[in-house]
């Protein structure tokens, strides 16, 4: 039997010690909070004015009332005080919204309130005829310590009704009198709070600017916007044609690097292990005699001409991203100038990037397991802070998943205490938590697996994961049909359909999404070899001039789409992404709605860009605020009018005239004389 | 745009602090560690030897090789280390076990490996044929490093391994001698920990002794034992007859509270608000003239009677449990000694439990919120501390949730600091949340709702809560078909049917179960009204002699029950329980194995006390490690035998007869000649 091994262990019994008072006397116990990432070790993130709906059970032993508050305020400010509604199963929920960008915290208080508990244990007696005198008595004492609490007029209130309550009268009216609802009322905003339990620590928001959520994105090369053939683009030949791009709808125009590039190892046109005389090179091999990550290519022009770029930019209501890409050529100053920041071999040579047995000699990666660690985080921080000082305000980081998660915690927060309006987009395709990481330490957007989610299953699927997960409090989307680096089986092989319906699949499904152009417009897919995902005379190793005239292009359909996007709230928040069904699985349904109210959008997309899919719609009706009476769902992409009814609805999509329907729900107006009475 | 609003706050850019050396490089994280409670607030719960299966999610930047470990030691000793092992998508398993009773704690680290990650890449070059002899001199480093940190023989094999690597021979050769594997295991061993990740504090695991997984309850009350009729029975007489309750099986036999009960407003027999000269009081009424919680009712015996009793039941191979029952008569010296810890009312008077508008003047509820508390504390402590110097290790709680979490979180912690082998029941018929918080702060077993779920459907949801979710690694479940203050209706129209299958299904769902008898072997059903739970003359109220040799007793078949559950692993575990399905909703099918393997009872149940059920029973053959062949199916409740096959067989059970089968499996040994031979 176990007790009498146990026994020979026991230990001589010393006074135990007790809680620091009065830790054993706070009866309530707040538990299970949500929203909240890892037990608060990461904040969530909302942009500026947005609500926080917060989950939480709370009770105390026994049966006295418990109340629970949530609190919340700009990190550093005063606190905000919301009352919580309890739920079902000891379960309470309360809403707050954040003001302007920056940190913002918010924690639960929750105690035993004995006032509240006298009044309904007064109640009860009253209404069981029990004589209550001692009760008064007990109340009036609650009050008088609460008016102890108050000030001005609520002070005198409370002690008022404490005199009334063991006043002269009967007993049935000073009852009456304390039931009233004034009692509970003044004396609830003067609770004792000495027992109360909150959290441990506060939990916290990122509170990013709108950009964050609603952004869409357009990738260029400035080298090859030239209006001369043969000669090298410029940034300020970007900001000369800006109008394209604004007038495709855009509101964000990205650049990879715009630094020198490495001459030592650079590759050729279609990644050429040698280069030809004359070959450009990667924008991603970084650095050469004339600068590093803080220099402007000097064919491309100067930190002047990307000022003027960002200024031309905001003019026209864009702004420029620039690309952090955190590698160097060989020939960068960092490589002469600290060594140690690279992995030296034996032979006295720097560790070029590998992937066994391939190399990579044109790139170096940094070290960052050196000793001079603090050094180098210092110098990338002075990168970045540079370009913001020259107007760049949002940074598309190039493989930061092979980068340490503590460096990116770390920049991300110096940088955004000092520039609180800064945004980051992680371009981390990679395995899903190291994704999921990178969001939770503060990315303000992340690339995702989009580009090769391609039927209404895996769209349904991965859709409603980052939107309806606790992935949503922290991950933001950004879904790109194609990049520089990747063009999809599916569009190589898709044609026109094929980029139209991924175009209206990225604008509509998530709030944020960008194409890499004018090669997406102009639906390029021709790539370098069978199975691979590049692109044949890819952008990355030589300038590509383009006729964005071409009759071929798609210009009209992305300029439609964004013009959607730009007009309907329903489609700058993924909070209210919705699936519904259709009796066809090529063909996928959903809407978004403004969650301030009213808009509303319903998606119908053929997923098979080869052939038309006809079906019925599966409508949830109650998801797009309808009920039985007709609608007219209005395609701002093709022009038609439909008059629908109930769930179930026909829908036929040829992809070779158009694969999907972009639906603006109009509903019937009081004046029903006329088909186009909707709003 | 929100750019412009938000320039104005910036602020001036400092230098921004850095992480302290060397969390800055610290590459690998660790997310998401499996089992935890409430992200380690509350510990996990085993019993001695178990084993505690570890998941988590780790991985680091890049494309290195990570390692985890996990860890753990009885707290205070020597860390046991275990290597994790990588599933799928960055999630890594490892399972330790524990040692003896007390508390133990387990964490986790993880780290980029570069010696494995070289072998790694080395091994790649080498089979696409690419010169490695620079890698092998980077390959000699790392080793040099881990002989470094290695001893004695394993120290001099890496410096030769080493010497070899960069030494002279054919670099084909010293490669294939790097990649023989014993360099990998040896360097295993002597890992650079220098920037290893670890939690940032250790999870807890409470041991306690077996009976905390595995107890058979039975609830007496002793001053109904005299073997005289019209006396008062007392702790003596129980221990004349503890052979009746050792030949039933149980190995727990709980008292209600043994202390002198008081006489003002003593409760009569039924609850009558006023006691009739001679009745005796309810047991929970605690405290008079002659003492409190530390004294034994005179009529029951003295603190030497029950140190008799306790060393007689060990003797018989159970023990006893004492109620605590923190709540006093008007006449508890308590009251006297220190009235604040009651709570007074205007007039002077104490305040009485009440719940309005019903009253309970009989007792005093403590105030756990008095100034004094830590005296009271103290107090309490001293009760229980006094009662285990008697030789009691298991106390059973009455009414824990109407007393403060913190309060129990520290008795029980104390308590088990000095005598790690004390378990506590937790009467905590409430809410979920609050039955799971004390749960989770320390109580060893709780009472469940087991007593109300009736149905298959009931009856699945509720256990596959209790053992399938989180909930299994801290919650105990002890479950009761009746209690001095339970009758359930069940029990009171379902008649002996219903009595047998609640025994069956206590004793089989669960491995800790109890009943309150002899009122429960006996069947008695009669509640004192229509729609109440309690029982007729009731014995919380009076003295209930009761003929133990009626024949309609079922004490025949809760030998059974627990003749089965002392011989059979699998009934000592909640870990393995599995529903099987039937396709008649009234046949309740269940099995459970050892878990170290073979024994495995498989349960039928027709949870209708009214009608015979038959049907076909749907079993998960691989559940029960059954395969196509035939098995034998042995009802150790009836003892017919019965030769089954595949997953549908026949089960037709008249509650009349016996509404249950407790069958062993079986399987057919390798003499297969006689239908016997099943082992």
């Amino acid at each position: 039997m176990s007790t009498k091994a146990t026994s020979t262990r026991r230990r001589k019994a010393a006074a135990p010690a007790l809680p620091p008072d009065p830790d054993g006397r706070r009866r309530a116990v707040i538990e299970a909070v949500q929203p909240q990432i890892d037990g608060g070790r990461f904040p969530i993130c909302r942009v500026e004015g947005e609500g926080v709906t917060v989950r939480a059970d709370a009770f105390g032993d026994g049966h006295d009332v418990v109340r629970v508050q949530l609190l919340d305020r700009p990190a550093g400010g005063r606190w905000s005080v919301t009352e919580m509604t309890p739920l079902v199963n000891d379960a309470w929920t309360g809403e707050f919204r954040v003001g302007g960008v920056g940190e913002h915290e918010y924690t639960l208080r929750a105690w035993v309130d004995h006032f509240a508990t006298w009044l309904r244990g007064l109640g009860k007696k009253v209404d069981a005829g029990v004589d209550v005198s001692l009760e008064l008595r007990e109340g009036a004492l609650l009050l008088r310590d609460a008016a102890d609490r108050a000030d001005g007029t609520d002070r005198d209130v409370l002690t008022a009704l404490a005199k009334g309550l063991d006043g002269p009268g009967p007993a049935e009216e000073r009852a009456a009198a304390a039931l009233d609802g004034t009692a509970a009322a003044v004396a609830s905003r003067y609770p004792d709070l000495s027992l109360a339990t909150e959290l441990d620590r506060p939990l916290r928001v990122r509170v990013d600017r709108e950009r964050a959520r609603f952004s869409s994105w357009y990738e260029l090369f400035p080298r090859s916007w030239s209006p001369t053939e043969g000669a090298h683009g410029t940034l300020a030949d970007v900001a000369d044609q800006l109008d394209y791009v604004a007038g495709l709808g855009f509101n964000v125009v990205y650049l990879p690097p715009i630094h020198p590039i490495g001459a030592s190892h650079r590759k050729g046109r279609n990644n050429a292990v040698e280069a030809e005389p004359g070959d450009e090179g990667s924008p991603w091999a970084i650095g050469a005699a004339d600068g590093g990550h803080d220099a402007v290519h000097a064919s491309l022009g100067t930190r002047e001409d990307l000022r003027a770029l960002c200024d031309a930019a905001r003019g026209k209501g864009m702004e420029i991203a620039l690309d952090l890409a955190l590698q160097c050529s060989p020939d960068h100053p960092w490589v002469t100038e600290h060594p140690d920041w690279f992995i030296q071999r034996p032979d006295g040579s720097i560790q070029y990037a590998e992937n066994p047995p391939k190399k990579y000699q044109d790139i170096y990666p940094i070290n960052f397991e050196t000793d001079d660690w603090q050094a180098l985080w210092r110098a990338i921080h002075a990168v970045v802070v540079g370009w913001i000082g020259d107007g760049v305000r949002i940074f598309r980081v190039d493989n930061p998943h092979t980068k340490p998660f503590a460096f990116w915690e770390w920049l991300i927060r110096v940088v955004q205490e000092a520039h609180p309006d800064v945004l980051f987009l992680a371009e981390a395709f990679t395995r899903p938590k190291v994704m999921k990481r990178l969001a939770k330490l503060g990315f303000s957007q992340s690339y995702t697996y989009f580009a090769w989610r391609n039927t209404r299953y895996e769209l349904t699927e991965y859709f409603t994961e980052l939107t309806r997960t606790e992935q949503h409090e922290y991950f933001r989307p950004n879904v790109w049909p194609n990049t520089p680096d990747i063009l999809t089986e599916h569009l190589q092989h898709g044609g026109r359909p094929a980029f139209i319906s991924r175009a209206v699949l990225a604008g509509t499904l998530a709030a944020s999404y960008g194409i890499y152009g004018p090669a997406f417009e102009l639906c390029e897919g021709a790539a370098r070899e069978h199975g691979s995902e590049e692109y044949l005379d890819s952008e990355k190793y030589e300038i590509r001039r383009r006729d964005r005239d071409d009759p071929r292009s798609i210009a009209w359909l992305i300029r439609r789409v964004n013009e959607a996007r730009n007009t309907h709230p329903a489609l700058q928040t993924n909070a209210t992404l919705r699936f519904h069904g259709s009796d066809n699985d090529r063909l996928l349904v959903y809407s978004k709605t403004d969650p301030a109210g009213g808009d509303t959008v319903l998606c119908v997309v053929n997923v098979d860009p080869y052939n038309t899919a006809a079906g019925w719609t599966h409508l949830d009706l109650g998801a797009l605020g309808l009920g039985d009476e007709p609608f007219q769902v209005h395609d701002v992409l093709g022009g038609a009018r439909y008059l629908w009814q109930g769930p179930y609805n026909y829908v036929e999509l040829d992809p070779h005239v158009l694969p999907a329907h972009l639906f603006v729900i109009r509903h019937r107006a009081r004046t029903e004389n006329d088909f186009d009475y909707y709003l």
